[in-house]
Protein backbone atom coordinates (compact mmCIF):
# COMPACT_ATOMS: atom_id res chain seq x y z
CA UNK A 1 0.00 0.00 0.00
CA UNK A 2 1.49 3.38 -0.64
CA UNK A 3 1.49 6.10 2.16
CA UNK A 4 -1.32 8.21 0.86
CA UNK A 5 -3.67 4.41 0.99
CA UNK A 6 -2.20 4.29 4.90
CA UNK A 7 -3.23 7.82 5.28
CA UNK A 8 -7.02 7.72 3.68
CA UNK A 9 -7.84 4.18 5.66
CA UNK A 10 -6.58 6.29 8.75
CA UNK A 11 -8.65 9.21 7.99
CA UNK A 12 -11.74 7.35 6.94
CA UNK A 13 -11.68 5.45 10.55
CA UNK A 14 -11.34 8.82 12.40
CA UNK A 15 -13.88 10.23 10.27
CA UNK A 16 -16.46 7.99 12.16
CA UNK A 17 -15.32 9.56 15.44
CA UNK A 18 -18.15 11.99 16.59
CA UNK A 19 -17.76 15.50 15.29
CA UNK A 20 -15.15 14.92 12.75
CA UNK A 21 -16.09 15.80 9.07
CA UNK A 22 -13.88 14.94 6.35
CA UNK A 23 -10.90 17.72 6.37
CA UNK A 24 -10.25 17.18 10.03
CA UNK A 25 -9.74 13.55 9.33
CA UNK A 26 -7.67 14.60 6.93
CA UNK A 27 -5.49 16.99 9.58
CA UNK A 28 -5.72 14.34 11.99
CA UNK A 29 -4.12 11.60 10.37
CA UNK A 30 -1.21 13.71 9.11
CA UNK A 31 -0.97 15.11 12.46
CA UNK A 32 -0.76 11.62 13.63
CA UNK A 33 1.76 10.24 10.93
CA UNK A 34 4.01 13.16 11.29
CA UNK A 35 4.90 11.72 14.79
CA UNK A 36 5.27 7.80 14.90
CA UNK A 37 7.08 7.75 18.11
CA UNK A 38 4.84 10.42 19.87
CA UNK A 39 1.50 10.65 19.22
CA UNK A 40 0.60 7.27 16.97
CA UNK A 41 2.38 5.02 19.91
CA UNK A 42 0.69 6.88 22.66
CA UNK A 43 -2.24 6.57 20.52
CA UNK A 44 -1.87 2.95 19.99
CA UNK A 45 -1.08 1.98 23.27
CA UNK A 46 -4.33 3.60 25.02
CA UNK A 47 -6.36 2.11 22.09
CA UNK A 48 -5.24 -1.41 23.14
CA UNK A 49 -5.25 -0.63 26.74
CA UNK A 50 -9.50 0.16 26.11
CA UNK A 51 -9.26 -2.75 23.66
CA UNK A 52 -8.06 -5.23 26.05
CA UNK A 53 -9.73 -4.11 29.53
CA UNK A 54 -12.57 -2.00 28.57
CA UNK A 55 -15.76 -3.34 28.36
CA UNK A 56 -20.03 -2.71 27.87
CA UNK A 57 -21.33 -4.49 30.86
CA UNK A 58 -22.95 -7.21 29.25
CA UNK A 59 -26.18 -6.75 31.82
CA UNK A 60 -27.15 -3.22 31.38
CA UNK A 61 -24.30 -1.86 28.98
CA UNK A 62 -22.02 0.72 31.03
CA UNK A 63 -18.78 0.78 30.62
CA UNK A 64 -16.55 -1.25 33.07
CA UNK A 65 -13.33 -3.32 32.70
CA UNK A 66 -13.30 -7.02 31.31
CA UNK A 67 -12.57 -8.39 35.34
CA UNK A 68 -16.34 -6.64 36.26
CA UNK A 69 -18.77 -7.92 33.97
CA UNK A 70 -21.57 -7.62 35.84
CA UNK A 71 -20.45 -3.87 36.53
CA UNK A 72 -20.25 -2.65 39.81
CA UNK A 73 -23.53 -0.46 39.34
CA UNK A 74 -24.87 -4.13 38.56
CA UNK A 75 -23.66 -5.41 41.74
CA UNK A 76 -23.72 -2.91 43.97
CA UNK A 77 -26.03 -4.37 46.87
CA UNK A 78 -27.02 -0.70 48.17
CA UNK A 79 -28.64 0.17 44.69
CA UNK A 80 -32.18 -0.11 44.40
CA UNK A 81 -32.68 -3.11 42.48
CA UNK A 82 -36.50 -2.64 41.21
CA UNK A 83 -35.77 0.48 39.50
CA UNK A 84 -34.07 0.74 36.07
CA UNK A 85 -33.36 3.67 34.39
CA UNK A 86 -32.91 3.32 30.55
CA UNK A 87 -30.71 5.43 28.41
CA UNK A 88 -29.90 5.47 25.48
CA UNK A 89 -26.38 5.33 25.44
CA UNK A 90 -23.34 4.31 28.02
CA UNK A 91 -22.55 7.57 28.46
CA UNK A 92 -25.39 8.60 29.59
CA UNK A 93 -25.29 6.75 32.52
CA UNK A 94 -21.61 8.40 33.30
CA UNK A 95 -23.41 12.01 33.06
CA UNK A 96 -26.75 10.61 35.06
CA UNK A 97 -24.35 9.17 37.83
CA UNK A 98 -22.55 12.54 38.01
CA UNK A 99 -25.65 13.93 39.21
CA UNK A 100 -26.31 12.39 41.58
CA UNK A 101 -29.84 12.19 41.39
CA UNK A 102 -30.23 8.38 40.68
CA UNK A 103 -29.99 4.98 42.84
CA UNK A 104 -31.02 2.50 40.67
CA UNK A 105 -29.84 0.13 38.05
CA UNK A 106 -29.16 0.93 34.69
CA UNK A 107 -30.59 -0.17 30.87
CA UNK A 108 -28.70 1.28 28.36
CA UNK A 109 -30.53 0.49 24.75
CA UNK A 110 -26.79 1.16 22.30
CA UNK A 111 -29.06 3.90 20.65
CA UNK A 112 -32.49 4.15 19.36
CA UNK A 113 -35.44 3.83 16.99
CA UNK A 114 -34.22 5.82 13.68
CA UNK A 115 -36.10 4.82 10.17
CA UNK A 116 -34.15 7.38 8.93
CA UNK A 117 -30.40 5.94 10.71
CA UNK A 118 -32.18 2.13 9.70
CA UNK A 119 -31.96 1.88 13.13
CA UNK A 120 -35.45 -0.86 13.85
CA UNK A 121 -36.40 -2.58 17.58
CA UNK A 122 -33.47 -5.52 16.61
CA UNK A 123 -30.94 -3.16 16.37
CA UNK A 124 -31.37 -2.06 20.16
CA UNK A 125 -31.31 -3.90 23.25
CA UNK A 126 -35.20 -4.25 23.68
CA UNK A 127 -35.63 -7.82 24.04
CA UNK A 128 -32.97 -7.87 27.04
CA UNK A 129 -35.13 -5.30 28.44
CA UNK A 130 -38.24 -7.25 28.60
CA UNK A 131 -35.95 -9.75 29.95
CA UNK A 132 -34.61 -7.90 32.64
CA UNK A 133 -37.89 -6.35 33.50
CA UNK A 134 -39.62 -9.82 34.48
CA UNK A 135 -36.80 -11.30 35.59
CA UNK A 136 -35.50 -8.57 38.08
CA UNK A 137 -39.05 -8.04 38.90
CA UNK A 138 -38.53 -4.07 37.88
CA UNK A 139 -41.23 -1.70 39.26
CA UNK A 140 -40.53 1.25 37.84
CA UNK A 141 -38.59 1.90 34.54
CA UNK A 142 -37.77 5.36 34.16
CA UNK A 143 -36.60 6.23 30.43
CA UNK A 144 -34.02 8.88 30.40
CA UNK A 145 -34.10 9.08 26.63
CA UNK A 146 -33.31 12.55 24.69
CA UNK A 147 -36.16 14.88 23.53
CA UNK A 148 -36.19 14.93 20.19
CA UNK A 149 -38.31 12.94 17.98
CA UNK A 150 -36.28 9.87 17.43
CA UNK A 151 -35.91 9.38 21.10
CA UNK A 152 -39.76 10.50 21.56
CA UNK A 153 -40.97 7.65 19.47
CA UNK A 154 -38.21 5.56 21.37
CA UNK A 155 -40.42 6.24 24.40
CA UNK A 156 -43.48 5.47 23.40
CA UNK A 157 -42.13 2.19 21.63
CA UNK A 158 -40.99 0.80 25.41
CA UNK A 159 -44.43 1.95 27.05
CA UNK A 160 -46.14 -0.07 24.67
CA UNK A 161 -44.29 -3.23 25.02
CA UNK A 162 -43.97 -2.59 28.53
CA UNK A 163 -47.87 -2.18 29.39
CA UNK A 164 -49.76 -4.83 31.12
CA UNK A 165 -46.77 -5.90 32.75
CA UNK A 166 -47.63 -3.90 36.00
CA UNK A 167 -44.71 -2.22 35.69
CA UNK A 168 -44.84 1.77 36.28
CA UNK A 169 -43.00 3.63 33.38
CA UNK A 170 -41.75 7.02 33.91
CA UNK A 171 -40.38 9.65 32.09
CA UNK A 172 -37.62 12.61 33.46
CA UNK A 173 -39.63 15.48 33.83
CA UNK A 174 -39.78 18.02 30.90
CA UNK A 175 -39.49 21.79 32.47
CA UNK A 176 -37.11 24.52 32.74
CA UNK A 177 -33.12 24.29 33.01
CA UNK A 178 -31.44 25.51 36.02
CA UNK A 179 -30.01 28.68 36.26
CA UNK A 180 -31.89 29.23 32.88
CA UNK A 181 -34.86 32.16 32.96
CA UNK A 182 -38.86 31.57 30.77
CA UNK A 183 -36.54 34.23 28.30
CA UNK A 184 -34.65 31.84 27.10
CA UNK A 185 -36.68 28.90 26.68
CA UNK A 186 -38.77 27.86 24.21
CA UNK A 187 -42.19 27.36 23.71
CA UNK A 188 -42.64 23.26 23.63
CA UNK A 189 -40.31 23.62 27.03
CA UNK A 190 -42.42 26.08 28.72
CA UNK A 191 -45.85 24.12 28.08
CA UNK A 192 -44.20 20.98 29.29
CA UNK A 193 -43.23 22.83 32.07
CA UNK A 194 -46.48 24.22 32.98
CA UNK A 195 -48.17 20.80 32.24
CA UNK A 196 -46.06 19.39 34.57
CA UNK A 197 -46.49 22.13 37.40
CA UNK A 198 -44.97 21.17 40.73
CA UNK A 199 -46.16 21.94 44.21
CA UNK A 200 -44.09 24.22 46.20
CA UNK B 1 -6.43 0.11 35.93
CA UNK B 2 -10.03 0.63 36.26
CA UNK B 3 -11.95 1.22 33.00
CA UNK B 4 -12.28 5.12 33.69
CA UNK B 5 -8.81 6.18 33.64
CA UNK B 6 -8.33 3.56 30.10
CA UNK B 7 -10.87 6.11 28.86
CA UNK B 8 -9.21 9.37 30.39
CA UNK B 9 -5.93 8.08 29.10
CA UNK B 10 -7.32 7.42 25.83
CA UNK B 11 -9.22 10.79 25.60
CA UNK B 12 -6.11 12.58 26.27
CA UNK B 13 -4.55 11.15 23.37
CA UNK B 14 -7.39 12.07 21.13
CA UNK B 15 -7.29 15.51 23.17
CA UNK B 16 -3.29 16.32 21.15
CA UNK B 17 -5.35 15.42 17.71
CA UNK B 18 -5.98 19.41 15.84
CA UNK B 19 -9.41 20.97 16.60
CA UNK B 20 -10.47 17.90 19.78
CA UNK B 21 -11.53 19.58 23.17
CA UNK B 22 -11.95 17.89 26.01
CA UNK B 23 -15.39 17.70 26.04
CA UNK B 24 -15.10 16.31 22.46
CA UNK B 25 -12.68 13.98 23.15
CA UNK B 26 -14.12 12.35 25.75
CA UNK B 27 -17.27 11.45 23.63
CA UNK B 28 -14.94 9.93 21.11
CA UNK B 29 -13.21 7.48 23.78
CA UNK B 30 -16.44 6.35 24.77
CA UNK B 31 -17.48 6.02 21.14
CA UNK B 32 -14.66 4.16 20.59
CA UNK B 33 -14.96 1.94 24.10
CA UNK B 34 -18.47 1.39 23.03
CA UNK B 35 -17.44 -0.25 19.73
CA UNK B 36 -14.48 -2.92 20.59
CA UNK B 37 -15.20 -5.23 17.51
CA UNK B 38 -16.05 -2.53 14.95
CA UNK B 39 -14.54 1.06 15.24
CA UNK B 40 -11.80 0.52 17.73
CA UNK B 41 -10.36 -2.38 15.98
CA UNK B 42 -10.93 -0.62 12.61
CA UNK B 43 -8.90 2.39 14.25
CA UNK B 44 -5.91 0.14 15.47
CA UNK B 45 -5.74 -1.63 12.35
CA UNK B 46 -5.42 1.59 10.29
CA UNK B 47 -2.93 3.16 13.09
CA UNK B 48 -0.56 -0.27 12.39
CA UNK B 49 -1.17 0.49 9.19
CA UNK B 50 0.52 4.04 9.55
CA UNK B 51 2.76 2.97 11.89
CA UNK B 52 4.36 0.25 10.12
CA UNK B 53 4.17 1.76 6.66
CA UNK B 54 4.66 5.75 6.79
CA UNK B 55 7.47 7.73 7.70
CA UNK B 56 8.64 11.79 7.10
CA UNK B 57 11.05 11.47 4.57
CA UNK B 58 14.38 11.59 6.19
CA UNK B 59 15.43 14.36 3.52
CA UNK B 60 12.48 16.30 2.96
CA UNK B 61 10.53 15.44 5.70
CA UNK B 62 7.66 14.81 3.49
CA UNK B 63 5.05 11.82 4.20
CA UNK B 64 6.13 8.84 2.53
CA UNK B 65 6.73 4.91 3.04
CA UNK B 66 8.98 3.05 5.34
CA UNK B 67 10.42 1.45 1.70
CA UNK B 68 10.72 4.65 0.14
CA UNK B 69 13.32 7.02 2.03
CA UNK B 70 14.20 9.34 0.56
CA UNK B 71 10.72 10.04 -1.08
CA UNK B 72 9.51 10.27 -4.97
CA UNK B 73 9.50 13.85 -4.36
CA UNK B 74 13.41 14.32 -3.55
CA UNK B 75 14.42 11.19 -6.21
CA UNK B 76 12.51 11.93 -9.44
CA UNK B 77 14.90 13.11 -11.87
CA UNK B 78 12.13 15.33 -13.84
CA UNK B 79 11.84 17.64 -10.53
CA UNK B 80 13.78 21.05 -10.78
CA UNK B 81 16.79 20.30 -7.95
CA UNK B 82 18.25 23.56 -7.77
CA UNK B 83 15.19 24.89 -6.09
CA UNK B 84 14.21 23.89 -2.52
CA UNK B 85 10.49 25.18 -1.18
CA UNK B 86 10.75 25.73 2.43
CA UNK B 87 6.82 24.93 4.55
CA UNK B 88 6.10 24.38 8.08
CA UNK B 89 4.48 21.25 8.02
CA UNK B 90 4.23 17.88 5.63
CA UNK B 91 1.16 18.93 4.72
CA UNK B 92 1.72 22.10 3.39
CA UNK B 93 3.72 20.17 0.73
CA UNK B 94 0.56 17.66 -0.03
CA UNK B 95 -1.29 21.18 -0.90
CA UNK B 96 1.31 22.58 -2.83
CA UNK B 97 1.74 19.38 -4.88
CA UNK B 98 -1.54 19.42 -5.41
CA UNK B 99 -1.52 23.07 -6.82
CA UNK B 100 0.55 22.20 -9.32
CA UNK B 101 2.12 24.99 -9.63
CA UNK B 102 5.50 24.12 -8.37
CA UNK B 103 8.02 21.71 -9.76
CA UNK B 104 11.24 21.94 -7.53
CA UNK B 105 12.21 20.00 -4.06
CA UNK B 106 10.74 20.71 -0.65
CA UNK B 107 12.27 20.84 2.70
CA UNK B 108 9.54 20.97 6.51
CA UNK B 109 10.74 22.23 9.11
CA UNK B 110 8.59 20.60 10.78
CA UNK B 111 6.98 24.13 13.09
CA UNK B 112 7.96 27.62 13.03
CA UNK B 113 9.79 29.54 16.00
CA UNK B 114 7.27 30.41 18.35
CA UNK B 115 8.15 31.73 22.30
CA UNK B 116 5.02 31.04 23.09
CA UNK B 117 5.16 27.91 22.06
CA UNK B 118 8.83 27.17 23.24
CA UNK B 119 9.95 26.07 19.72
CA UNK B 120 13.53 27.31 19.65
CA UNK B 121 15.71 27.12 15.86
CA UNK B 122 17.13 23.78 17.71
CA UNK B 123 13.83 22.21 17.48
CA UNK B 124 13.20 23.21 13.41
CA UNK B 125 14.86 21.19 10.72
CA UNK B 126 17.10 24.32 10.43
CA UNK B 127 20.68 22.90 10.11
CA UNK B 128 19.32 20.14 7.90
CA UNK B 129 18.36 23.24 5.53
CA UNK B 130 21.50 24.68 5.90
CA UNK B 131 23.20 21.67 5.00
CA UNK B 132 21.32 20.75 2.27
CA UNK B 133 21.62 24.27 0.48
CA UNK B 134 25.14 23.96 0.32
CA UNK B 135 25.38 19.99 -0.23
CA UNK B 136 22.64 20.08 -2.95
CA UNK B 137 23.88 23.74 -4.94
CA UNK B 138 20.54 24.89 -4.49
CA UNK B 139 20.33 28.47 -6.39
CA UNK B 140 16.78 29.31 -5.18
CA UNK B 141 15.01 29.03 -1.57
CA UNK B 142 11.21 29.38 -1.77
CA UNK B 143 9.29 30.17 1.97
CA UNK B 144 6.32 28.96 1.37
CA UNK B 145 5.12 29.85 5.44
CA UNK B 146 2.04 31.26 6.96
CA UNK B 147 1.74 34.58 6.90
CA UNK B 148 0.43 35.29 10.89
CA UNK B 149 3.15 36.87 13.18
CA UNK B 150 5.66 33.73 14.13
CA UNK B 151 5.35 32.72 10.74
CA UNK B 152 7.36 35.86 9.09
CA UNK B 153 9.35 35.73 11.92
CA UNK B 154 10.47 32.38 11.29
CA UNK B 155 11.33 33.65 7.29
CA UNK B 156 13.28 36.54 8.68
CA UNK B 157 14.71 34.15 10.54
CA UNK B 158 15.95 32.03 7.86
CA UNK B 159 16.50 34.83 5.32
CA UNK B 160 19.54 35.86 7.73
CA UNK B 161 20.61 32.28 8.07
CA UNK B 162 20.72 32.09 4.13
CA UNK B 163 22.30 35.32 3.72
CA UNK B 164 25.89 35.58 2.01
CA UNK B 165 25.78 32.29 0.39
CA UNK B 166 24.77 33.69 -3.00
CA UNK B 167 21.57 31.51 -2.76
CA UNK B 168 18.45 33.66 -4.11
CA UNK B 169 15.80 33.82 -1.07
CA UNK B 170 12.17 34.09 -2.18
CA UNK B 171 8.38 34.06 -0.60
CA UNK B 172 4.94 33.30 -1.53
CA UNK B 173 3.29 36.14 -3.51
CA UNK B 174 0.99 38.44 -1.49
CA UNK B 175 -2.30 39.45 -2.42
CA UNK B 176 -5.84 38.96 -3.43
CA UNK B 177 -6.91 35.49 -3.19
CA UNK B 178 -8.53 34.12 -6.64
CA UNK B 179 -12.20 34.33 -6.62
CA UNK B 180 -12.28 36.93 -3.83
CA UNK B 181 -12.49 41.40 -4.38
CA UNK B 182 -11.27 44.43 -3.11
CA UNK B 183 -14.34 44.33 -0.22
CA UNK B 184 -13.22 41.06 1.21
CA UNK B 185 -9.56 42.07 1.85
CA UNK B 186 -7.78 42.89 4.75
CA UNK B 187 -5.85 46.17 4.91
CA UNK B 188 -2.69 44.39 5.12
CA UNK B 189 -3.20 42.07 2.23
CA UNK B 190 -4.01 44.73 0.03
CA UNK B 191 -1.18 47.10 0.90
CA UNK B 192 0.69 44.26 -0.02
CA UNK B 193 -0.92 43.57 -3.39
CA UNK B 194 -0.65 47.09 -4.13
CA UNK B 195 3.03 46.47 -3.59
CA UNK B 196 3.43 43.35 -5.45
CA UNK B 197 2.10 44.68 -8.09
CA UNK B 198 2.34 42.59 -11.02
CA UNK B 199 2.72 44.02 -14.81
CA UNK B 200 0.01 42.89 -17.04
Amino acid sequence: MKASEHLERLSAQLGRLPGVGRRTAERMALRIARDPGGLLADLEAALRGVAEEVRCCSRCGSITTTQEDPCQLCTDPRREGSLLCVVEDPSDILLIEKSGGYNGRYHALMGRLSPAGNTGPADLRLEDLLRRVEAEKIQEVLLALNTDVESEATCSYIRERLQGRGTRVTRLAAGLPAGSGIMYTDSVTLARAIKGRQDL
